[in-house]
């Protein structure tokens, strides 16, 4: 089924035409008279429709988007290399991550410069949009940037259950994370902290600690920067009951 | 440490020189004498070493690699585009795959033709031992390609726990069939079937029921064909306690 994302949903009852880009796409789309769809204001609530004639749509009750995760997870990334931040964003969005936040860090190989950064961003955004779209999210994760890795810490720390994944760490898994806090969990925030394809130096491991994150393994096969933090919420997702 | 995958593993105490391919590789992470380095014969033993000088190397005990799972899991994948395809090894190598099998299926959009497929093969071995020597595995999970699905479905059949992922299945996940078996799995073998582009047809899925495959969703979320697998085979892993 068609989803499309509005800033406001339209009132049950009343007819709605689509516009912009939902316009172009519904276009690619053909829909049909009779075919339903759903308009998502991306905060979490859908709205059925039917197609009355072309982009015309006869609006139903809106109800809470299905597919959303009760957790909120948001992913603080190293700033990768582009192609890398692009797959992350896609993958994480598909995943259930509720925000992306990158920041530097320091064996960060591709840090944008304060000129590119605003277009990245936007980009980055698009791809967030087009793949919520794609996996029926009822919510666009918003995709970010902070200055600095303090910064980054320091609004992970605001988390429930902050989280960083250092390759260096041998034991403490996010079993062990779980197997403290029980199923208390469910309805939580997570801060899951990732580092670039450099890893992270050892004093920055000390300033996560001193914030206040756990340090944890994701096993003893080392995996990529792109590859970590997905796996990071896919074990998290399912430690909750989300997949 | 450097990894390098050989053949054959040569005996403790004995001096051994890189060639081939891995001396290439060797030359460009210029080695230092006294420096660290592991020979594994990709079938699960390693065997540290220490750099002599050049090329050459001291060879120690060989012991088991402690990066490999006891779990062995198979993922058996309806061909998909060209560059998923390489995506999917490459991660899945690292999340700890034991083996990946390709098989054609109706909707997919994208069937190797006989004449091009062991050259893919032959591409997709490569990317899968890179990947191996670079996540620190200690098998080089070998990947071939099936005439049929229903061959998929005889081998897939064969393992201790076999499961198709289908984006209709609305309510059976990974969780009730772990709740089913209990902690029993961790030294077990499974197989994890997914899709192409266009997912199954029911009559594949109604084939899949009938050889004994256990028909699971990965949450409500809509994961696109290369994240699938993937996805599937994380939460697996953290489900067995490896990860």
């Amino acid at each position: 089924m068609a989803r499309f994302f509005v800033d406001e949903l339209p009132h049950e009852g009343t007819e709605y035409t689509l516009d912009g880009e939902n316009a172009a796409h519904a276009k690619v789309l053909r829909l049909r008279p009779g075919e339903e769809v759903t308009l998502c204001d991306g905060r979490g609530t859908d709205c059925p429709c039917t197609v009355v004639e072309g982009l015309t749509l006869r609006v139903g009750a809106s109800l809470p988007c299905p597919a959303e995760p009760s957790a909120q997870v948001t992913l603080y990334l190293a700033f990768p290399k582009a192609d890398k931040a692009e797959h992350v964003i896609q993958k994480a969005t598909e995943l259930g991550a509720a925000a992306l936040v990158f920041f530097p860090s320091r064996y960060c190989v591709s840090r944008p410069d304060e000129k590119s950064l605003p277009k990245k961003l936007e980009r980055w955004q698009k791809i967030a949009r087009s793949a919520a779209e794609q996996s029926r999210r009822g919510v666009i994760p918003p995709v970010r940037a902070v200055d600095s890795y303090a910064q980054a810490l320091a609004e992970a720390a605001l988390a429930d259950k902050p989280v960083l994944f250092y390759e260096n760490e041998a034991h403490f898994g996010l079993r062990d994370l779980f197997a403290l806090d029980g199923q208390s969990m469910a309805a939580s925030t997570l801060a899951l902290m990732t580092g670039a394809e450099g890893g992270f130096s050892e004093e920055e491991i000390v300033q996560a600690r001193a914030a206040g994150l756990s340090i944890c393994t994701l096993g003893p096969r080392i995996l990529r920067c792109e590859t970590a933090p997905l796996a990071g919420l896919t074990a998290v997702m399912y430690a909750l009951g989300e997949l």
